[in-house]
């Protein structure tokens, strides 16, 4: 935040509270950049100054690490008989570091209990992941809707409720075990 | 609740708080029905004659719809090669009955945001469900675990999230998908 004027920092709290608002109501296709500016009342320029574009503007609503087309490229760019091994990784990776982690249990944690981030979460799912890697992938969107609730249940398990062993095992131990299965999803 | 006076209805409530944190603060092994009895301030007795077993009193203080050995039994009992679908069928069929739904929900949304919780889902899953399971069917518990976190995740994306195509698939689609892929934490 260093070198931002508190009115900034207040506009773009605005953006993203408005940017919250039109993708939980309006969903990811139907928000525009100058729906959530009229909302905030500000210039949609302003809006894409601070950023970018909206795919940007969601990943920073949504308080994400990384923007859903990083994390499209990271699975699907690589040798197809290792992709579950690269999600685990990447998976492992975003919960191993302390501030993605404190992002994605706020998210877990908000998901259940708040409709709009349910409904934040889904359209991140469906049309920022689930269909960009089923069209790279040429595979049916339920089976990448498969492999998405082994993750969530994996962070659900090791991370939120803290089940032994899995809690306590290893990343390697976790990618032994979890890997293969996944594996499954994307080559049936 | 037909036939039950005023004051049964208030001590089962009360037992079943002092269960809650009995079992919250001592896990599973460590709580008595002893102990539950002396915090609710009632006779040992009247909590065997309210709920029966320590398990009953467990299942009743999560308010689940069945005991934890008959999940047991209705995992481990039958082929070992059809245990995949056998485990989907039966958490569907969970999920599909309008009351056990109703309490399922309310799990999932109260173990991310009470620490209480999650400790008794954590004492469930480890010391009811995945050390019988893994028991009965000689494989390592870290395996279980991982066939458990596929459950939970299914259950976050098809009736929590609700993402799409897993949200509106039918039970004999999920079963499709998700069976054979869980196959694999059973026979490595």
């Amino acid at each position: 935040m260093a070198g931002r004027r508190p009115g900034q920092t207040q506009t773009r709290a605005d953006i993203l509270a408005a940017a919250r608002n039109q993708f939980g109501q309006r969903g990811y296709n139907g928000a525009t950049i100058r729906g959530i500016a009229a909302e905030a009342g500000v210039n949609p320029a302003l809006v894409h100054h601070f950023f970018g574009s909206k795919e940007q503007v969601f990943a920073a609503a949504l308080n994400l690490p990384m923007t859903p087309s990083s994390i499209v490229d990271a699975i699907t760019q690589g040798p197809r008989d290792q992709i579950g091994e690269r999600i685990i990784r990447l998976f492992l990776g975003v919960w191993s570091a302390p501030d993605s982690r404190q992002t994605f249990f706020a998210l877990v944690r908000s998901v259940t209990s708040n409709e709009q981030i349910a409904s934040l979460m889904r359209q991140f799912l469906e049309h920022t992941v689930i269909g960009p890697v089923s069209a790279a992938l040429d595979l049916p969107p339920l089976r990448v809707t498969g492999a998405a609730s082994q993750g969530i249940g994996l962070a659900m398990v090791r991370y939120v409720i803290r089940v032994e062993p899995l809690a306590s095992a290893t990343d390697d131990e976790v990618v032994e075990l979890v890997a293969p299965v996944l594996q499954h999803y994307f080559t049936p």
